[in-house]
């Protein structure tokens, strides 16, 4: 018996590398007991494919699984728009080496004979809601899976603004401004920016601030039930942007709150079984071999 | 009525400001209806003192409150010492601006008025248990509040040994060193060393690797839940240390391993009403003030 | 007999604080036997001023000293006008504690007084030049005290350029930019990127990646006679900009080079004599305070 | 006509790849037409070594070329005991991918032949000269390569010292210690330690602070042609270590003053034509690969 009844297939656009996978995949998929739907938008670069074609919220409606080929990005996309169904989510790596997408096209079937047997690893990762605020009324919101960032929009500009947790005043800030990322965002920018590796199973968040002006700021990590609030002070004239996975979700002014939590709605990834977290932390971060000199 | 009972007092030796404040402290609780003793080893630096002696774990037993005059280091003392026993511990500062002991000697009556009014902010906090294991037998075991950390026992010279999480390898490294450290002892070495600022509250153990060879060694946050496991490697031709709260421990050699996992008993923290960790952060970390160039 | 014959003022625009130190220099300089103009800009802020009134490019020929009232920002903008010439320059300071304006408006009398009388201590800081050629011409040229910035231009996405040293290839950067720094410049936006301070009279330039992808990227010091040449990948699918001391200077394309080295010209600086570059360090980094925990 | 006239051979001791590549080299280089000579420490592991051995001193004498089969540790040893010599050192590398020994073993014939027909890359190197004064007097001195380290010879214990440049006070600073670092050592322990990368042709030393308590603490990088003096405070209650390349040199008490400074003698340093520093720093470092998340 198969643990998945009906598969949706989503794949990275434009990518030639990505609808090689696509086939072999349609090849190996079309020849087990499973029912399997194409993306609509994925379709669009695939004219032969005789699959049946849904729509993305009707993937999420039908499917039990759904794969996705491409980068840590693709997988990122499709988290956000299938978070709080039962749907399961897998990757078929074609991006750089990823964190999410860890399935190897070259072992496309293999893998995916294991998965079909029930030989897999699941992991709930959260999501994080961002809403900004304008006089009381809510003006935006939006939903990461990595990160919520918070920057001046423009380079070499400073914002200003205030920070609080749990309604509790943390710091009045200058900074290039402040990436909030979840253990999922820990090893994408915000490890960039200086901040820790938290492991995926970890109920917290970071808080990175870009290049402060107070040399002793320091990522600061807090529960994910914590509610963090940043107030964007009346002294900015500039309008800070903010956005969600590297995405621009909206551009705040003076006087403007932005609310950032945990979302309640769960992104259900799969692995190969086998899989490790540090194991994929050693091969991308380079931890094997010694670097500094003797 | 009273919140406290019985209270016990425990100095800072060898110092006189602290003996000031505990003559104040003396003065002020012998006119509450509370019994008061003095910690046994204190009472050696005050001669004229006509209140019960007792001996630290008789502390533990009746009391109900002990109150610390002295350091951070004074309270991670007590806690590590009370630990486990519902005794809560209050700290009077007498060191440097503190994380933990955040009353002013200035304010002594008036702060303790309201704890003893039940006024009061109550937080627990967890503690690290390290065990070290040779050919399978345990031959050393330590409590730390703020950090566990393994270093070479001398300078300028590098370790080398296996990290695992719950049985899970993470990776070899060459440093001088680890530090495993608590939310309580993020603010302490830990930060020192690059790792992030943890709320209290976060049920979470954060590792900093000290100066590793490889450069993209990151802190890691992982969850309290958790267990780590130190395998020192045999090339080491050394003998890497092992510290509680900066106090030396054990020494180890090649082939042992080191189990640091979170204590079953906790330390109870009474701070005064109004209490705030991030206006300690801006105070002690000044971040009230700009400091990078314009 | 006086150090300077004929001085200049010149100050911030449209802040209260500067006006009232440019009305307390007015009056004490008239009253010295020195030739004093005001700068063209300045005086529009200024409708009572009785001064000869100068272009900036007068103030420069006709000078020997020029007295800047503002922040470090009016500093370096004073600077790179008139870096080549033997004019001085000196700063009161209306912005924030600077590195660069050092004479506290409360002293102004005092200090200038002094100044006068030859007591001041001089030093060159040197300005770094700044290229852009698309297919082999010029198109584009800046000058900068502080630092020359590559960066996307828009936030959260990355830029990739290979970074040449005299010529030499250096590395393929992915990253959100790079800060090139003068000594100058190593305590203002390279200090919060993570470089190091570099003491004013050290002939050296410091390269900054910003959020670089590689996390063993590092500060790189060179030489200040060496010339650095950044080629823009063909890779980039955005238009990365250049600003010299945040202005931004150029806007470039894939196949640009920027070139970046010493310019020729040095910017003449004065300050009051006593003057410590490292106490300004300990002033405005807050070195004085102990911060990370017992 | 051949560059070299008279060659010595040093290698790392208890090593049999490094007796391996000693004897090819033997064997090529008797087949020229130049005098070579067995360093005597190196021949008590070579017992079969018909060359004419000679002390270090006499090596320094005679020679006009060493080659040094080891790590960087070894060319550290020969540069520091031969440093003012005109005798040139030349490094096999039979350690870890190595700064300083950078021909590979498997290329000895080779790169030998290429080195004595004159086609070869000279840098002089400085070292860096440490003193230790106590009650005025001079106690102690070493030579270093790489860096001078003040530590607190014990661990997870802080030092207190005031440090001073030109007699200017810099800071009095509570660490665990200070690394003063030669460009050459900038890659080595200061670079683990936060320290930028400095270009080996560059006139300048940098000081790293190990763990401050004062988070605004930075890299600082000054002339070669300051000098550093630490002044070991009172308040010590320990005896802080003085190192010179990782070994050992003094021991100091409070009240001692430690002064370092450019030595006056170079080390001659050779390498094989096309020989890139920023090749070396990408293949030890790294930076080839991307590691930060997508």
């Amino acid at each position: 018996m198969q643990s998945f009844k009906c598969i949706g297939l989503v794949g990275r656009l434009a990518s030639e590398s990505t609808q090689y996978s696509l086939n072999r995949l349609v090849s190996f998929l079309t020849k087990q007991s499973v029912e399997v739907l194409m993306d609509e938008e994925t379709s669009s670069a695939m004219p032969d494919c005789s699959l049946e074609i849904a729509a993305r919220s009707e993937l999420g409606a039908r499917c039990d699984l759904i794969v996705v080929v491409g980068g840590d990005g693709s997988i990122l996309s499709a988290a956000r728009s299938l978070a709080g169904s039962k749907v399961k989510i897998l990757g078929i790596n074609r991006g750089r080496l990823g964190f999410l997408a860890d399935i190897s096209p070259d072992a496309v079937e293999y893998r995916m004979g294991e998965i079909l047997d029930g030989q897999y690893f699941l992991e709930e990762r959260f999501l994080l809601e961002c809403q900004v605020f304008r006089d009381g009324q809510l003006i935006s919101q939006g939903v990461a899976m990595n990160d919520v960032v918070l920057h001046p929009g423009k380079f070499i500009r400073m914002i200003e603004f205030e920070l609080y947790v749990d309604d509790e005043f943390v710091c009045r800030q200058r900074s290039d401004g402040l990436i909030i990322s979840s253990p999922t965002g820990s090893t994408a920018y915000a490890l960039s920016g200086g901040g820790p590796i938290m492991h995926p199973n970890l109920n917290a968040v970071v808080m990175v601030p870009l290049y402060p002006h107070t040399l002793s700021s320091r990522p600061i990590v807090i529960s994910g039930e914590s509610k963090i609030r940043l107030a964007i002070s009346e002294a900015n004239n500039l309008n800070p942007h903010v956005t969600c996975d590297g995405q621009t979700h909206a551009v705040s002014q003076a006087g403007d709150e932005i609310e950032v939590m945990k979302c309640g709605r769960l992104a259900q990834l799969i692995h190969p079984k086998g899989h490790s977290f540090f194991e994929t932390c050693r091969s991308k971060l380079g931890w094997a071999s010694d670097t500094a000199g003797d």
